[in-house]
């Protein structure tokens, strides 16, 4: 479990300061993550990746020459925000264009596609890619739905080796493409981590069990087993990789193979090389040559008890990349010249260690009447923080049904910096719109993970229908909620019957332009539409478990609401006990 | 806890061999551990460390240029024995001598010390350094008794670099004292490990406590306080450190330290970067400089939760040192050039990995006499190894009272081995002595530590005695204990009343004389020398608890007799028994 830290809420942005403060030969601090601290060639692709804290040496650690340009850290197991990504990839950029890597998680995949997006805007070339090696999260048949694991390092490397050679940027994605088809990883667990001011951990495992492909997160697995003996585990993962070859691998014999056989956190060391003995012995008897063999904790999930294994079947082209040198805060391998400091960068201060979001101290001119709203606005926001932390830890057992639990401790985050960044807004006499939007860029930061890029999204749909002018009236709050509904299907991908939130949202926002539109007042209006989204959560539940697929949100234990879709039911019920007070 | 492990007695083996086939480009093995697979220049001092397994990276992580130039690995928390070590430090040895380096620890003390004296008999030049930074272990009035733990990194550098700069032993051992004088470790611990095949942890803590100065085997601390934040811990390393500064430090403010924040294992590297985060702040108020910090696994105690700060306070000569390249599997610091595969040795064979001991296929010539005797000394050491196996866990927990808990598990490994081992020589028609001397050997290799190396010695002795010529009468077996009594002294240095098998061993010997003197037959002398022996372990047990001392065999609750007294007991009294069968 984790045992020392100060605040919970703390812990991500503490760590990444000592993490900093200890490798400052490596790296510097930018808003949202890092950046090397040494000199990289004008022209040369940036390879910015990043993800959740509790990963480490996963990704702050694989920061520096040979491997990636920056990282953008998030916080405990959530996606950093597209505005941290954004931030570190301009920090980053120095003229070739921005390659954005990162593991195979919806959070991850919305925040990064936004900050491309974002990045694109500002006249900086960006592609994205993302790594799905767990063959055990979904079946070959749609191997882009897997998570990404521990296969992160090889691809990240192969694709930074080749930027270091000054290929142009989509050279490089091909190059990380290619090393992502041809890499494969299966793991096993015995136990789960407790995060920091968490009373019990994510999940567990019987003692003298196995839980077999569980995902880094205590995301399902697909099957258990007695504890095996170490050989034995050696078995079951060479045997299951050895199964699914590449498409352009007709037989293992005479292949080469980058190897990893990584450890989640308490597995130590002397166990992992008892099993890669093993391993080794297998690969050779199955004909396969290893190349640079990495046996240690290169991704880890806190103090989580398992192993996975990790092959890259190499050709030579990327073989000649994965043994290219590096030299990072946690992976370093082969001879590189003394490193260049970053003179041309500004010097690092104590400020600039700061990775919080810094409010803007002015804010937009806004009429009267809109202020008046932002009140109630300000009222509605601290009625969902409010919500939100009574039923938190509520929340987070849903969502271990089916997710990694963390649903609870994320929409707390958000939901209670929304409310500070709208309070600050007010008091600095921000209209409604304002008030929302900067309630929207604050939940998005520091909750990460997918609900907060969708609450971001929702709350920024809301604020740009309502802007700083006009007073807003029951159709323009139903309009903006319309409007929001919208963007949230289209950035998470879901539609109606998938059984997400979107299933809450749609018919909310329908039922509350029906209401408005029959004249009712909207503290009426939303309460029946409240009503509506209420029954509609519990229509997310009927559906079978089904285990061992990365499908967050589309798969449930039979009678458990979908998380997201509950706590956006309990959110619009709340809402209308502000709206009635300030009626 | 250890899962993953197939027989728990070859635990150690296999993970060396794990181990060296991942890293075949920085080590290869040899009989007893590994040395480099890099070339060194002829003339270099070698330095070789050891210790137990299931520290890793020490000890075996830390062989490469810049570093170590063999490592001996011992089994598991077990010393490696002096023929491991002198194995060893043949194969590392290019023409400059020998630096033995290892934690101070009485089993390393004992095993080192004998290496480099058979070293010294082969023509090689040798010395010993014991590193012991554990200011928790001992005041600072006995710092000479303090334990090794994290503080072995820097020393171990410091020594390995200035090898490295062509030094001579001489002044390569001076480096090493004057590092080892300045470098100071303080610790905390939340849980203990459970070792391979043990079936409950090594010692345990209450939820939500620490243990304070807590060694990484187990032994005392010196206190237990409530669990502390990350801040308030590290504020007690930094302000238990600074307390005791070297005796050429008059004020902490304008020194410069190397600064280590090791994790023993489960403290996962998020956690260590939030402690280090204000330990980095706490020395800067100080006005320490930081130079080159360590924050990571770098002496672990398989998955103990714990972590200990470190300081090597340094001169010019030091930071020259510290800062120098290494490139080890475990530790890799600045830039070296490409390196050179070591040509000029033997190339690594699948045999050469075996480390086990082989048995040598012939034995000396024996009398018929002897080799009757043999069967005598085989069904003797049969004896010894059922009641060490019927008792280990039992001296076990003796020995948890005030050691690492581990006499159990070392006096079963190495009866079952010495028994093995005079069961092959018999077969090979040896004599008496031989048979001892086999079994001798056999026992301080398989179960290293302090009671390896002192059962060795008793077994050697007696074996030397009886030869392998005459038919041992009665008075010259009560001569070879006489001389395995003096020499267990010298070896040990301890004498009667200190608390430890000597207390035991002495009287026992006495008697068996005394006995044997007024023409008693062996059986009947050694019965009663046995109820002697009895009664002096049981006089082991007067001595108050004395906590925080690292003095093991010299500490004891109310009532609990020394483990290695109580064990030599129970072997007496076995032995009788086998003598009466053999009449």
């Amino acid at each position: 479990m984790t045992r020392l830290f100060n605040d919970p809420a703390a812990f991500a942005d503490e760590a990444l300061e000592g993490f900093t403060a200890a490798h400052r030969r490596w790296v510097r601090p930018v808003t949202g993550g890092v950046v090397r601290a040494t000199a990289t060639p004008a022209g040369q692709v940036a390879v910015v990746i990043g993800g959740g804290s509790g990963h480490y040496p996963a990704f702050s650690g694989l920061v520096g020459r040979g491997l990636a340009h920056g990282a953008a850290v998030g916080n405990v197991f959530a996606s950093p925000s597209a505005r941290q990504i954004h931030s570190v990839a301009t920090a980053a950029h120095v003229g070739g264009g921005v390659l954005l890597m990162y593991g195979n998680y919806a959070g991850d995949v919305l925040h990064f596609g936004q900050a491309a997006e974002r990045l694109a805007a500002d006249g900086i070339e960006a592609r994205t890619f993302a790594v799905a090696d767990d063959i055990s999260s979904a079946g070959p048949e749609e191997s882009a739905k897997r998570r990404g694991i521990a296969g992160d390092l090889p691809v990240f490397k192969a694709a930074a080796a080749a930027a270091e050679q000054g290929l142009p940027l989509e050279e490089v994605l091909r190059v990380a493409e290619r090393a992502g088809a041809r890499t494969r990883s299966f793991g096993i667990a015995f136990s789960g981590c407790t995060l920091p001011g968490a009373d019990h951990p994510l999940f567990t495992v019987p003692a003298a069990r196995m839980a077999v492909g569980l995902g880094i997160h205590g995301e399902p697995g697909i099957g258990e087993e007695a504890l095996p003996t170490a050989d034995e585990a050696a078995r079951l993962l060479v045997e299951t990789l050895l199964k699914e070859l590449p498409e352009d691998v007709a037989d293992p014999a005479g292949q080469r193979a980058a190897v990893i056989l990584n450890g989640l956190g308490s597995v130590k060391y002397e166990e992992l090389f008892v099993v890669y003995r093993r391993v080794a012995a297998l690969l050779g008897d199955a004909g396969v040559e290893i190349v640079d063999p990495e046996v240690g904790e290169l991704v880890t999930s806190f103090d989580m008890a398992g192993i996975s294994l990790t092959l890259t079947w190499l050709d030579d082209r990327l073989e000649e990349l994965w043994r290219a040198p590096a030299d990072t805060p946690a992976y370093r391998k082969g001879a590189l010249d003394a490193a260049e400091p970053d003179l041309d960068r500004a010097p690092v201060t104590a400020a600039a260690q700061d990775t919080a979001v810094p409010a803007a101290p002015v804010v937009p001119a806004a009429s009267d009447a809109s202020r008046r709203a932002a009140g109630t606005v300000l009222a509605a926001l601290d009625a969902v923080a409010r919500v939100v932390d009574a039923h938190a830890d509520e929340l987070g057992r849903i969502d271990a049904v089916a997710g990694d639990g963390d649903h609870g401790i994320g929409m707390r985050r958000g939901s209670t910096a929304a409310h500070w960044a709208a309070a600050d807004a007010h008091g600095l006499g921000a209209g409604a719109g304002t008030v929302l939007t900067r309630a929207a860029d604050a939940w998005a930061d520091k909750a990460g993970g997918t609900s907060g890029a969708l609450w971001g999204t929702i709350l920024r749909s809301l604020g740009t229908a309502l802007g700083d002018r006009e007073a807003p009236d029951a159709a323009r709050v139903a309009e903006g909620v319309t409007e929001a509904s919208a963007a949230v299907r289209q950035l998470g991908g879901a539609e109606v019957g998938d059984k997400t939130m979107v299933d809450v949202l749609v018919p909310f926002a329908d039922a509350l332009a029906a209401a408005t539109g029959e004249g009712l007042p909207l503290a009426d209006a939303w309460d029946r539409a409240a009503t509506t989204a209420t029954a509609a959560a519990a229509g997310t539940a009927d559906l079978l478990p089904r285990r061992g697929r990365a499908r967050p949100h589309a798969e449930k234990s039979l009678g458990t609401p979908d998380a997201g879709a509950h706590s956006l039911a309990l959110i619009t019920r709340a809402v209308h006990g502000a709206l009635l007070d300030h009626h």
